[in-house]
Protein backbone atom coordinates (compact mmCIF):
# COMPACT_ATOMS: atom_id res chain seq x y z
CA UNK A 1 0.00 0.00 0.00
CA UNK A 2 0.92 3.51 -0.19
CA UNK A 3 0.20 7.10 1.50
CA UNK A 4 0.30 10.05 -0.12
CA UNK A 5 -0.73 13.65 0.56
CA UNK A 6 -0.57 17.54 -0.99
CA UNK A 7 -1.77 20.46 -0.01
CA UNK A 8 -2.15 23.51 -1.98
CA UNK A 9 -2.00 27.07 0.08
CA UNK A 10 -1.48 30.58 0.07
CA UNK A 11 2.47 30.72 0.50
CA UNK A 12 3.28 27.23 -1.41
CA UNK A 13 2.74 23.36 -1.94
CA UNK A 14 3.65 20.51 0.61
CA UNK A 15 4.02 17.06 -0.57
CA UNK A 16 5.10 14.04 1.80
CA UNK A 17 5.00 10.27 0.47
CA UNK A 18 5.56 6.94 1.98
CA UNK A 19 8.25 4.94 0.57
CA UNK A 20 6.71 1.19 1.65
CA UNK A 21 5.52 -1.13 -0.69
CA UNK A 22 3.98 -4.93 -0.79
CA UNK A 23 3.28 -8.01 -2.88
CA UNK A 24 2.40 -10.00 0.06
CA UNK A 25 3.04 -9.52 3.52
CA UNK A 26 6.49 -11.50 2.56
CA UNK A 27 7.52 -8.93 -0.01
CA UNK A 28 8.22 -5.98 1.66
CA UNK A 29 10.04 -2.95 0.25
CA UNK A 30 11.04 0.69 -0.11
CA UNK A 31 10.78 2.70 -3.60
CA UNK A 32 10.57 6.28 -3.81
CA UNK A 33 7.04 7.32 -4.45
CA UNK A 34 7.71 11.27 -5.02
CA UNK A 35 9.34 12.41 -8.19
CA UNK A 36 10.14 15.88 -9.34
CA UNK A 37 10.83 17.54 -12.67
CA UNK A 38 12.53 21.44 -12.99
CA UNK A 39 13.65 24.01 -15.25
CA UNK A 40 15.71 26.20 -13.00
CA UNK A 41 14.00 28.97 -12.46
CA UNK A 42 10.74 28.07 -15.33
CA UNK A 43 8.82 25.73 -14.18
CA UNK A 44 9.14 23.36 -10.99
CA UNK A 45 7.02 20.14 -11.17
CA UNK A 46 5.90 17.25 -8.40
CA UNK A 47 4.69 14.04 -8.78
CA UNK A 48 3.50 11.17 -6.29
CA UNK A 49 2.33 7.76 -7.13
CA UNK A 50 0.45 5.34 -5.78
CA UNK A 51 -0.71 1.76 -7.12
CA UNK A 52 0.55 -1.27 -8.85
CA UNK A 53 4.95 -0.36 -8.94
CA UNK A 54 5.01 -1.94 -12.37
CA UNK A 55 2.65 0.94 -13.99
CA UNK A 56 3.61 3.21 -11.48
CA UNK A 57 7.32 3.06 -12.92
CA UNK A 58 6.16 2.40 -16.40
CA UNK A 59 4.66 5.96 -16.28
CA UNK A 60 7.55 7.76 -14.75
CA UNK A 61 10.03 6.04 -17.06
CA UNK A 62 7.88 6.92 -20.22
CA UNK A 63 7.56 10.86 -18.98
CA UNK A 64 11.23 11.03 -18.81
CA UNK A 65 11.72 9.07 -21.68
CA UNK A 66 9.95 12.07 -23.43
CA UNK A 67 11.95 14.45 -22.28
CA UNK A 68 15.29 12.57 -23.04
CA UNK A 69 14.14 12.46 -26.52
CA UNK A 70 12.83 15.76 -26.80
CA UNK A 71 9.66 14.24 -28.34
CA UNK A 72 6.94 17.01 -28.08
CA UNK A 73 4.56 17.54 -26.10
CA UNK A 74 6.88 17.08 -22.64
CA UNK A 75 6.85 18.40 -19.37
CA UNK A 76 9.46 20.38 -20.00
CA UNK A 77 7.52 22.41 -22.69
CA UNK A 78 4.41 22.57 -22.74
CA UNK A 79 2.81 26.07 -21.61
CA UNK A 80 0.84 25.47 -18.44
CA UNK A 81 0.47 23.10 -15.65
CA UNK A 82 -3.24 21.89 -16.92
CA UNK A 83 -1.20 20.53 -19.89
CA UNK A 84 1.47 19.05 -18.03
CA UNK A 85 -1.41 17.09 -16.35
CA UNK A 86 -2.89 16.40 -19.81
CA UNK A 87 0.28 14.47 -20.65
CA UNK A 88 0.46 12.70 -16.78
CA UNK A 89 -3.19 11.62 -17.46
CA UNK A 90 -2.56 10.73 -20.98
CA UNK A 91 0.82 8.48 -20.03
CA UNK A 92 -1.58 6.63 -17.18
CA UNK A 93 -4.12 5.78 -19.38
CA UNK A 94 -1.75 4.22 -22.03
CA UNK A 95 0.19 2.25 -19.60
CA UNK A 96 -2.69 0.81 -17.47
CA UNK A 97 -4.16 -0.01 -21.16
CA UNK A 98 -0.99 -1.70 -22.13
CA UNK A 99 -0.47 -3.68 -18.92
CA UNK A 100 -3.92 -4.79 -18.96
CA UNK A 101 -4.28 -6.12 -22.22
CA UNK A 102 -6.43 -9.52 -22.22
CA UNK A 103 -7.25 -8.94 -18.69
CA UNK A 104 -10.90 -8.85 -18.21
CA UNK A 105 -10.68 -6.96 -15.37
CA UNK A 106 -9.68 -4.18 -16.82
CA UNK A 107 -8.12 -1.51 -14.01
CA UNK A 108 -5.87 -4.48 -12.09
CA UNK A 109 -2.70 -3.05 -12.85
CA UNK A 110 -4.16 0.68 -11.89
CA UNK A 111 -2.58 3.82 -10.04
CA UNK A 112 -3.26 7.21 -9.19
CA UNK A 113 -1.64 10.38 -9.45
CA UNK A 114 -0.73 13.89 -7.23
CA UNK A 115 0.81 16.34 -9.61
CA UNK A 116 1.79 19.20 -8.64
CA UNK A 117 4.23 23.06 -9.21
CA UNK A 118 4.28 26.30 -11.13
CA UNK A 119 5.25 27.31 -14.60
CA UNK A 120 6.66 30.91 -14.77
CA UNK A 121 3.59 33.37 -15.52
CA UNK A 122 0.89 31.13 -13.61
CA UNK A 123 0.35 30.24 -10.50
CA UNK A 124 0.73 27.51 -8.39
CA UNK A 125 -1.51 24.17 -9.40
CA UNK A 126 -1.89 20.74 -7.96
CA UNK A 127 -3.81 17.93 -9.80
CA UNK A 128 -5.30 14.53 -8.61
CA UNK A 129 -5.06 12.65 -11.71
CA UNK A 130 -7.36 9.15 -11.87
CA UNK A 131 -6.78 6.05 -13.42
CA UNK A 132 -8.68 6.69 -16.60
CA UNK A 133 -6.51 9.70 -16.93
CA UNK A 134 -9.26 12.06 -15.95
CA UNK A 135 -8.75 14.61 -12.88
CA UNK A 136 -9.33 17.42 -11.03
CA UNK A 137 -7.93 21.11 -9.56
CA UNK A 138 -7.29 21.55 -6.03
CA UNK A 139 -8.45 25.21 -4.83
CA UNK A 140 -9.26 26.93 -2.38
CA UNK A 141 -11.94 25.78 -0.51
CA UNK A 142 -10.78 21.92 -1.58
CA UNK A 143 -6.73 22.63 -0.71
CA UNK A 144 -5.41 18.98 -0.21
CA UNK A 145 -5.10 15.81 -2.25
CA UNK A 146 -4.77 12.30 -0.83
CA UNK A 147 -3.90 8.95 -2.61
CA UNK A 148 -3.49 5.24 -1.16
CA UNK A 149 -4.26 4.26 2.08
CA UNK A 150 -6.06 7.90 2.58
CA UNK A 151 -8.83 6.75 5.58
CA UNK A 152 -6.37 7.11 9.12
CA UNK A 153 -5.16 10.63 8.10
CA UNK A 154 -8.04 12.35 7.18
CA UNK A 155 -9.73 13.16 9.83
CA UNK A 156 -6.77 15.50 11.44
CA UNK A 157 -6.12 17.10 8.05
CA UNK A 158 -10.17 18.00 7.66
CA UNK A 159 -10.09 19.40 11.06
CA UNK A 160 -6.77 21.37 11.06
CA UNK A 161 -6.13 22.34 7.67
CA UNK A 162 -7.52 25.56 5.02
CA UNK A 163 -6.37 27.67 2.53
CA UNK A 164 -4.46 29.87 4.06
CA UNK A 165 -2.49 27.73 6.55
CA UNK A 166 1.19 28.59 6.91
CA UNK A 167 3.44 25.79 5.56
CA UNK A 168 5.06 24.91 8.68
CA UNK A 169 1.65 24.58 10.22
CA UNK A 170 0.27 22.74 7.23
CA UNK A 171 3.54 20.30 7.39
CA UNK A 172 3.34 19.22 11.34
CA UNK A 173 -0.41 18.52 10.18
CA UNK A 174 0.85 16.55 7.88
CA UNK A 175 3.68 14.69 9.26
CA UNK A 176 0.95 14.28 12.41
CA UNK A 177 -1.49 12.82 9.34
CA UNK A 178 1.03 10.36 8.74
CA UNK A 179 1.80 9.09 11.88
CA UNK A 180 -1.61 8.27 12.26
CA UNK A 181 -1.49 6.28 9.26
CA UNK A 182 1.67 4.38 10.17
CA UNK A 183 0.40 3.30 13.12
CA UNK A 184 -2.73 2.05 11.89
CA UNK A 185 -1.52 0.29 8.94
CA UNK A 186 1.51 -1.57 8.78
CA UNK A 187 1.74 -1.22 5.05
CA UNK A 188 3.01 2.51 5.10
CA UNK A 189 6.17 3.16 6.08
CA UNK A 190 8.74 5.34 7.13
CA UNK A 191 11.14 6.77 5.27
CA UNK A 192 8.86 9.65 4.00
CA UNK A 193 9.78 11.92 1.54
CA UNK A 194 8.90 15.44 1.71
CA UNK A 195 9.26 18.86 -0.25
CA UNK A 196 8.00 21.99 0.64
CA UNK A 197 7.56 24.40 -2.46
CA UNK A 198 7.37 28.02 -1.53
CA UNK A 199 4.65 29.97 -4.08
CA UNK A 200 6.11 31.60 -6.92
CA UNK A 201 9.90 30.73 -5.93
CA UNK A 202 10.14 28.53 -9.30
CA UNK A 203 13.11 27.08 -6.79
CA UNK A 204 13.15 23.01 -6.93
CA UNK A 205 13.17 21.88 -3.21
CA UNK A 206 16.07 19.48 -2.47
CA UNK A 207 13.49 17.95 -0.30
CA UNK A 208 13.91 15.97 2.67
CA UNK A 209 13.94 12.18 3.62
CA UNK A 210 12.59 11.55 7.06
CA UNK A 211 13.88 8.06 8.43
CA UNK A 212 13.01 6.42 11.81
CA UNK A 213 15.51 7.88 13.73
CA UNK A 214 14.60 11.71 12.60
CA UNK A 215 14.66 14.14 15.91
CA UNK A 216 11.64 16.12 14.56
CA UNK A 217 9.64 13.05 13.63
CA UNK A 218 10.37 11.28 16.66
CA UNK A 219 9.66 14.51 18.80
CA UNK A 220 5.93 15.42 17.70
CA UNK A 221 4.99 11.84 16.99
CA UNK A 222 5.92 11.57 20.95
CA UNK A 223 4.25 14.90 21.78
CA UNK A 224 1.17 14.37 20.00
CA UNK A 225 0.55 10.77 21.24
CA UNK A 226 0.91 12.32 24.96
CA UNK A 227 -1.84 15.43 23.47
CA UNK A 228 -4.13 12.70 22.41
CA UNK A 229 -4.15 10.92 26.04
CA UNK A 230 -3.70 13.80 28.13
CA UNK A 231 -7.02 15.50 25.56
CA UNK A 232 -9.18 12.64 26.63
CA UNK A 233 -8.50 12.56 29.76
CA UNK A 234 -9.51 16.59 30.00
CA UNK A 235 -12.75 15.82 28.27
CA UNK A 236 -15.79 16.39 30.85
CA UNK A 237 -16.83 12.73 32.46
CA UNK A 238 -19.61 11.21 30.59
CA UNK A 239 -23.11 12.33 32.09
CA UNK A 240 -25.33 10.08 33.92
CA UNK A 241 -27.67 9.31 31.29
CA UNK A 242 -25.01 7.33 29.07
CA UNK A 243 -24.73 4.94 31.47
CA UNK A 244 -28.06 3.46 32.47
CA UNK B 1 -22.34 2.64 5.36
CA UNK B 2 -22.17 2.74 8.93
CA UNK B 3 -19.93 2.85 11.71
CA UNK B 4 -20.01 0.28 14.92
CA UNK B 5 -17.33 -0.35 17.79
CA UNK B 6 -17.17 -2.16 20.78
CA UNK B 7 -14.65 -3.01 23.32
CA UNK B 8 -14.51 -5.80 26.36
CA UNK B 9 -12.09 -4.08 29.03
CA UNK B 10 -11.80 -5.31 32.56
CA UNK B 11 -14.69 -3.24 34.18
CA UNK B 12 -17.12 -3.50 31.27
CA UNK B 13 -17.88 -4.04 27.73
CA UNK B 14 -19.13 -0.34 25.46
CA UNK B 15 -20.88 -0.66 22.49
CA UNK B 16 -21.38 2.45 19.93
CA UNK B 17 -23.29 2.28 16.59
CA UNK B 18 -24.48 4.72 14.06
CA UNK B 19 -27.97 4.95 12.59
CA UNK B 20 -27.40 6.28 8.85
CA UNK B 21 -27.99 3.53 5.90
CA UNK B 22 -27.44 4.62 2.46
CA UNK B 23 -28.91 3.03 -0.98
CA UNK B 24 -27.03 5.55 -3.11
CA UNK B 25 -26.44 9.42 -1.86
CA UNK B 26 -30.42 10.81 -2.55
CA UNK B 27 -31.94 7.27 -0.40
CA UNK B 28 -30.65 7.94 3.42
CA UNK B 29 -32.65 6.64 6.07
CA UNK B 30 -31.83 6.03 9.61
CA UNK B 31 -32.22 2.50 11.31
CA UNK B 32 -30.89 0.91 15.09
CA UNK B 33 -27.70 -1.15 14.18
CA UNK B 34 -27.54 -1.67 18.07
CA UNK B 35 -30.08 -4.53 19.21
CA UNK B 36 -30.30 -6.02 22.78
CA UNK B 37 -31.57 -9.42 24.39
CA UNK B 38 -31.61 -10.28 27.60
CA UNK B 39 -32.58 -13.16 30.41
CA UNK B 40 -33.20 -11.07 33.55
CA UNK B 41 -30.17 -11.61 36.08
CA UNK B 42 -29.21 -14.60 33.66
CA UNK B 43 -27.47 -13.51 30.30
CA UNK B 44 -27.38 -10.18 28.44
CA UNK B 45 -26.69 -10.22 24.63
CA UNK B 46 -25.44 -7.11 22.55
CA UNK B 47 -25.54 -7.32 18.41
CA UNK B 48 -24.50 -4.53 16.18
CA UNK B 49 -24.75 -4.90 12.83
CA UNK B 50 -23.38 -3.61 9.28
CA UNK B 51 -23.83 -4.25 5.79
CA UNK B 52 -26.65 -4.87 3.50
CA UNK B 53 -30.13 -3.69 5.79
CA UNK B 54 -31.90 -6.13 4.19
CA UNK B 55 -29.72 -9.53 5.49
CA UNK B 56 -28.95 -7.82 8.25
CA UNK B 57 -32.95 -6.60 8.94
CA UNK B 58 -33.63 -10.70 7.91
CA UNK B 59 -31.11 -12.15 10.59
CA UNK B 60 -32.14 -10.15 13.49
CA UNK B 61 -35.44 -11.39 12.89
CA UNK B 62 -34.47 -15.00 12.39
CA UNK B 63 -33.00 -14.96 15.82
CA UNK B 64 -35.86 -13.57 16.98
CA UNK B 65 -38.09 -15.47 15.90
CA UNK B 66 -36.22 -18.37 16.94
CA UNK B 67 -36.76 -17.47 20.52
CA UNK B 68 -40.18 -16.56 19.99
CA UNK B 69 -41.21 -19.94 18.44
CA UNK B 70 -39.03 -21.71 21.47
CA UNK B 71 -37.03 -23.68 18.59
CA UNK B 72 -33.74 -24.55 19.85
CA UNK B 73 -30.77 -23.74 19.90
CA UNK B 74 -31.38 -20.18 20.65
CA UNK B 75 -30.05 -17.20 22.26
CA UNK B 76 -32.11 -17.98 25.56
CA UNK B 77 -31.00 -21.44 25.54
CA UNK B 78 -28.06 -21.99 25.09
CA UNK B 79 -25.31 -21.83 28.31
CA UNK B 80 -22.25 -20.42 26.32
CA UNK B 81 -21.15 -16.85 24.71
CA UNK B 82 -19.88 -19.35 22.50
CA UNK B 83 -22.73 -20.84 21.94
CA UNK B 84 -24.62 -17.88 21.12
CA UNK B 85 -21.81 -17.07 18.58
CA UNK B 86 -22.14 -20.57 16.89
CA UNK B 87 -25.95 -19.18 16.02
CA UNK B 88 -25.59 -16.12 15.30
CA UNK B 89 -23.04 -17.13 12.54
CA UNK B 90 -24.94 -19.66 11.33
CA UNK B 91 -28.03 -17.57 11.01
CA UNK B 92 -25.59 -14.83 8.82
CA UNK B 93 -24.56 -18.14 6.70
CA UNK B 94 -27.99 -19.08 5.59
CA UNK B 95 -29.49 -15.24 5.18
CA UNK B 96 -26.83 -14.74 2.71
CA UNK B 97 -26.85 -17.87 0.96
CA UNK B 98 -30.14 -17.18 0.80
CA UNK B 99 -30.05 -13.74 -0.40
CA UNK B 100 -27.34 -14.45 -2.88
CA UNK B 101 -28.49 -17.41 -4.68
CA UNK B 102 -28.29 -17.02 -8.38
CA UNK B 103 -25.70 -13.97 -8.27
CA UNK B 104 -22.52 -14.73 -9.48
CA UNK B 105 -20.81 -12.51 -7.03
CA UNK B 106 -21.55 -14.80 -3.71
CA UNK B 107 -21.57 -11.91 -1.27
CA UNK B 108 -23.39 -9.06 -2.60
CA UNK B 109 -25.63 -9.03 -0.17
CA UNK B 110 -23.26 -9.29 2.57
CA UNK B 111 -23.16 -8.19 6.01
CA UNK B 112 -20.75 -8.89 9.33
CA UNK B 113 -21.34 -8.40 13.02
CA UNK B 114 -20.28 -7.64 16.60
CA UNK B 115 -22.11 -9.90 19.20
CA UNK B 116 -20.84 -9.76 23.00
CA UNK B 117 -22.31 -10.09 26.35
CA UNK B 118 -22.82 -12.00 29.21
CA UNK B 119 -24.36 -15.46 30.58
CA UNK B 120 -24.18 -16.28 34.61
CA UNK B 121 -21.49 -18.41 35.53
CA UNK B 122 -19.37 -17.41 32.77
CA UNK B 123 -16.82 -14.34 31.96
CA UNK B 124 -17.98 -12.00 29.52
CA UNK B 125 -17.69 -12.45 25.99
CA UNK B 126 -16.79 -10.25 22.88
CA UNK B 127 -17.12 -11.47 19.10
CA UNK B 128 -16.65 -10.49 15.51
CA UNK B 129 -18.82 -12.97 13.25
CA UNK B 130 -17.30 -12.62 9.20
CA UNK B 131 -20.04 -12.69 6.31
CA UNK B 132 -18.95 -16.72 6.55
CA UNK B 133 -20.47 -16.86 9.57
CA UNK B 134 -17.20 -17.78 11.59
CA UNK B 135 -15.57 -15.73 14.18
CA UNK B 136 -12.98 -14.57 16.62
CA UNK B 137 -12.75 -13.44 19.92
CA UNK B 138 -11.83 -10.04 21.39
CA UNK B 139 -8.93 -10.81 24.56
CA UNK B 140 -6.66 -8.18 26.53
CA UNK B 141 -4.58 -7.71 23.40
CA UNK B 142 -6.81 -6.58 21.10
CA UNK B 143 -9.83 -5.84 23.12
CA UNK B 144 -12.10 -3.66 20.66
CA UNK B 145 -13.72 -4.58 17.38
CA UNK B 146 -14.76 -2.15 14.74
CA UNK B 147 -17.32 -2.73 11.69
CA UNK B 148 -17.77 -0.86 8.39
CA UNK B 149 -16.14 2.18 8.09
CA UNK B 150 -13.46 1.63 10.44
CA UNK B 151 -10.93 3.55 9.37
CA UNK B 152 -11.19 7.37 10.31
CA UNK B 153 -12.16 6.17 13.74
CA UNK B 154 -9.27 3.79 14.17
CA UNK B 155 -6.38 5.68 15.06
CA UNK B 156 -7.59 7.15 18.34
CA UNK B 157 -8.70 4.00 19.24
CA UNK B 158 -5.14 2.39 18.64
CA UNK B 159 -3.50 5.24 20.73
CA UNK B 160 -5.58 5.46 23.66
CA UNK B 161 -7.42 2.02 24.39
CA UNK B 162 -5.82 -1.14 26.32
CA UNK B 163 -7.56 -3.69 28.63
CA UNK B 164 -7.37 -1.70 31.71
CA UNK B 165 -8.72 1.86 30.17
CA UNK B 166 -11.69 2.46 32.68
CA UNK B 167 -15.16 2.25 30.90
CA UNK B 168 -16.12 6.51 31.18
CA UNK B 169 -12.47 7.21 29.14
CA UNK B 170 -13.16 4.04 26.99
CA UNK B 171 -16.37 5.78 26.29
CA UNK B 172 -14.98 9.11 25.66
CA UNK B 173 -12.19 7.63 23.12
CA UNK B 174 -14.85 6.23 21.35
CA UNK B 175 -17.55 8.92 21.17
CA UNK B 176 -14.35 10.88 19.81
CA UNK B 177 -13.37 7.68 17.11
CA UNK B 178 -17.18 8.69 15.72
CA UNK B 179 -17.05 12.34 15.77
CA UNK B 180 -13.53 11.83 13.60
CA UNK B 181 -15.12 9.24 11.50
CA UNK B 182 -19.12 11.66 11.09
CA UNK B 183 -16.80 14.34 10.21
CA UNK B 184 -14.56 12.47 7.12
CA UNK B 185 -17.43 10.29 5.73
CA UNK B 186 -20.83 11.83 5.31
CA UNK B 187 -22.10 7.98 5.31
CA UNK B 188 -21.74 7.65 8.85
CA UNK B 189 -24.54 9.42 10.86
CA UNK B 190 -25.76 11.17 14.35
CA UNK B 191 -28.21 9.77 16.23
CA UNK B 192 -25.89 7.22 17.96
CA UNK B 193 -27.02 4.33 19.94
CA UNK B 194 -24.40 3.98 23.12
CA UNK B 195 -24.49 0.81 25.78
CA UNK B 196 -21.92 0.42 28.67
CA UNK B 197 -22.50 -2.94 30.41
CA UNK B 198 -21.12 -3.40 34.12
CA UNK B 199 -18.90 -6.57 34.16
CA UNK B 200 -21.10 -9.53 36.05
CA UNK B 201 -23.78 -6.76 36.57
CA UNK B 202 -26.10 -9.36 34.49
CA UNK B 203 -28.44 -5.89 34.23
CA UNK B 204 -29.02 -4.96 30.92
CA UNK B 205 -28.80 -1.36 30.59
CA UNK B 206 -31.16 0.85 28.98
CA UNK B 207 -28.70 2.40 26.40
CA UNK B 208 -28.73 5.78 25.73
CA UNK B 209 -29.26 7.82 22.00
CA UNK B 210 -27.24 10.34 21.54
CA UNK B 211 -28.88 13.02 19.16
CA UNK B 212 -27.24 16.00 16.99
CA UNK B 213 -28.45 18.35 20.52
CA UNK B 214 -27.21 16.01 22.70
CA UNK B 215 -25.06 18.40 25.01
CA UNK B 216 -22.31 15.98 26.25
CA UNK B 217 -21.36 14.60 22.88
CA UNK B 218 -20.98 18.26 21.51
CA UNK B 219 -19.06 19.70 24.23
CA UNK B 220 -16.71 17.14 23.65
CA UNK B 221 -16.83 17.60 20.09
CA UNK B 222 -16.21 21.24 20.25
CA UNK B 223 -13.19 20.64 23.19
CA UNK B 224 -11.38 17.92 21.02
CA UNK B 225 -11.77 20.14 18.05
CA UNK B 226 -9.65 22.52 20.64
CA UNK B 227 -7.30 20.22 21.63
CA UNK B 228 -6.28 19.20 18.23
CA UNK B 229 -6.13 22.27 16.96
CA UNK B 230 -4.15 23.74 19.95
CA UNK B 231 -1.87 20.87 19.96
CA UNK B 232 -0.82 20.99 16.68
CA UNK B 233 0.14 25.05 17.16
CA UNK B 234 2.03 23.62 19.97
CA UNK B 235 4.47 21.24 18.40
CA UNK B 236 7.97 22.58 17.85
CA UNK B 237 8.38 24.29 14.69
CA UNK B 238 9.97 21.85 11.70
CA UNK B 239 13.54 21.86 12.08
CA UNK B 240 15.41 24.01 8.79
CA UNK B 241 16.50 21.06 6.82
CA UNK B 242 12.50 20.13 6.18
CA UNK B 243 12.68 23.38 3.83
CA UNK B 244 15.43 23.46 1.72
Amino acid sequence: MTYCVAVQLEKGQVYISDTRTNAGVDHISTYRKLFTFTVPDERVIMIQTAGNLATTQAVMAKLQQQIDENREPNLYTVASMFEVAEIVGQCVREVIAYNNKGNEQKTLYSCSIILGGQIKGSSMALYHIYKEGNFIRATEETPYFQIGESKYGKPIMDRALNYYTPLTQALRCMLISFDSTIRSNVSVGIPLDVIVYQADSLVLPKGKRVSKHDPYFQSISQQWSETLRQGLLDLPEPTEDYFV
